[in-house]
């Protein structure tokens, strides 16, 4: 278990880099396009956030889990997206 | 101090998620155009990178370190190139 106000530090971290990839999300749905999106890149990042999460289970990070768990489902409905059209 | 076999995922996550960053610091290079990037959105992140990184510190994760590190260090490419243009 992780000292809590370690936690708010991470917490934070986790906000900020998390809420900073909702716009891209938001767009595509509203255009519904996502022709400027690498798919090969979305699913590298996709691999990398979901070992991140593995990650933060083996060292018992509360920040890393809800970080990289939130963002992995993003990632994962732009993916879905970019696959159906 | 992290169990090292755990460190190899948290690596393994950093690497991936690290490197799918770069294309777009060698676009905007190449490119010498930075029109496309929100910098608002690029100073929120920063932000966030900087408190993962400290986050890395206060727990010891030498993958937390390493991977806001060199990330910060890209982001911060970025902003000045954007400020700067």
């Amino acid at each position: 278990m992780i000292n809590p106000v370690f936690e708010i530090v991470g917490l934070s971290a986790a906000f900020l880099t998390t809420s900073a990839f909702i716009p891209q999300v938001y767009k595509i749905y509203k255009e519904k396009n996502a022709d400027g999106i690498s798919l090969t890149m979305y699913i590298i990042l996709f691999t990398g956030v979901i070992l991140w999460f593995i990650y933060g289970i083996l060292i018992g990070s509360l920040s890393i889990i809800i970080a990289n768990g939130v963002t992995a489902l993003l990632q994962l409905s732009i993916i879905i997206f970019k696959l159906k059209n």
